[in-house]
């Protein structure tokens, strides 16, 4: 007896929106529970004082799967995305080396979050919104979130977030799951932004750094259709991150942007802003090899970008592949 | 007995934000639930495919009252808002007269829709979520949404919505308020946007217009923060509206389009973009004398700038009204 057709979604970054979709597409109605101010997750986009938008997580997208390519086709003639024509290079003690792999990137337009504000248009989601528990009864699924507002019931339940969190929400109550996900780690990671007052002068505009304390500088406003204030955005390591992990976000920026003269090998100049953002959940680890988890007997789903591939398109092709789970299970 | 201490507001326009807003600073748990995909109601904004913006509905607001005054002096400070410095006049039967009071008018910044997004920037907005059906029980109220998921509970709730809509949703059971509310009409208004090649030369930059089908024209561009393209709007006249509710939007667009040449007195001349957008519940006629109304036995509030005065100011007004009835009453 399954008398509830609805699914809730915890998480509106690119997985739960994907999936949400994809729900919705199928006449399935659905929806999204996001803590957050906006949807998106890690393709996010922040605006400094200074007016300055800068993509401060996820930095590109590429396409490899065929369903993903006709999505990203769509976004591009919508105008939501296009390519990334920057030249992006290999940094490694000041050396400068081409990547040997040319690879069409792209990027949300006029930000990063454009993809996901346009997947989310048509989408009932609840922003700002914490789920603090879940509880399942008969046939379905009721959340709470941290007003003590109750939500559903819900015939099934996806939880688009990371495994540490599903695991918290769950009380740890996933059954086999739980010993499938539970070493899946997203490792952290500071993110610098800085606005100069002028062009900052080197031959590229983005970088794959193979060097401490960075992973990865990038030009944001070198991607289409952003403002021309030269704005950069630059990744520190995980290992770099961890250490640093509780130090305050001013001073890490400082010190990030001292490594960034060393490692770029030019000398300091005059910046108009400076922030950095913690991303305590970034970077997945050894990847679950399936695209996602569903449990006919809960009723409950898992999804995101540590299942199947810790990209952009992985976490599409995750929340796409637990929308068909759901479909493909008995009602 | 009153256990539950949240807040449910249905409508997430200028009222229903500022009441939330107001309750949430009070300590007050809040959900607001908004039927379509952006908060802000009348205080919108649209971007047309050519990527250009409109302010399509609210035009500007004034202020009279200091709680309103110390509002929008944040918002110019946190540059959410600044004041409209265009040319605006009186226009009938193409003779252009100046206004007789000089007052300051202020506008969203860049769009009209960034205050309600600033204001609804730290609550809890369900979107894209038409409550189809509220249930008043014991101590508290549910709220079932057009998928069939249940919202609640909720200690009282609040209808920032028409009074039409407010009457429809509690099935006519309003008390005495219906009597009160049921002769007030939103008069709809049809609303085009119009982009055009080049600058449309007029000696102005908004006219109230005196002068059928129209009661407002605005270069929409000439407001701070807009790109430099000449888009203007166009708001019919109630009369005219209603003669012309049921037409499709192109029709519509088109024939308050050459009504502007002949209005303003000017040769037609080559169109970038053009749309037309129907507000069904526009213009509140005879508002009522009260800024918000409560009922303590039913837990139950009305309010909108249709309670009090037909602003924007009024509408917050109201809101903030809404919640001081909310937080003195018994608990």
């Amino acid at each position: 007896m399954d008398r509830i057709k609805s699914v809730g979604v915890i998480g509106a970054g690119m997985a739960g929106l994907a999936c949400a979709g994809a729900l919705q597409a199928a006449g399935i109605p659905v929806a999204l529970f996001e803590k957050s101010r906006g949807v998106g997750g890690r393709m996010a986009t922040r605006r400094t004082e200074s007016g300055s938008a800068f993509d401060h997580g996820a930095q590109y997208f590429t396409v490899r799967d065929l369903r993903f390519r006709q999505q990203v086709e769509q976004w591009c003639l919508a105008g939501t995305a296009a390519l990334w024509l920057g030249r992006i290079i290999r940094l490694e003690q000041g050396v400068i080396s081409e990547l040997n792999e040319p690879i069409d990137r792209y990027v949300g337009l006029p930000a990063m979050n454009s993809i996901a504000k346009s997947l989310a248009s048509k989408l009932n989601v609840n922003l700002n919104c914490t789920i603090q528990s879940i509880h399942s009864f008969d046939d379905g699924w009721g959340l709470t979130d941290s007003n003590q507002v109750l939500h559903g019931p819900f015939g099934r339940l996806v939880l688009a977030i990371p495994p540490q969190q599903a695991i918290q929400l769950t009380q740890a109550n996933l059954g086999a799951t739980q010993a499938l996900i539970c070493d899946i780690e997203l490792a952290p990671c500071w993110a610098v932004m800085v606005q100069f007052e002028q062009r900052f002068d080197v031959p590229y505009d983005a970088a794959f750094v193979h060097q401490a304390p960075f992973t990865w500088v990038a030009r944001n406003s070198s991607k289409p259709g952003r403002d021309t204030s030269d704005c950069w955005v630059l990744h520190a390591s995980p290992e770099w991150t961890k250490e640093h992990l509780e130090q305050p976000a001013d001073q890490v920026a400082g010190q990030l942007l001292d490594e960034f003269w060393h490692v770029t090998g030019q000398s300091p100049q005059p910046v108009a802003a400076l922030a950095a953002h913690r991303w305590r959940f970034a970077i997945p680890r050894k990847p679950l090899q399936q695209r996602s988890i569903f449990d006919p007997k809960q009723r409950l789903g898992l999804c995101g970008d540590w299942c199947g591939g810790p990209r952009i398109e992985g976490a599409f092709l995750s929340g796409i592949a637990m929308a068909e789970a759901i479909l493909n299970s008995p009602s």
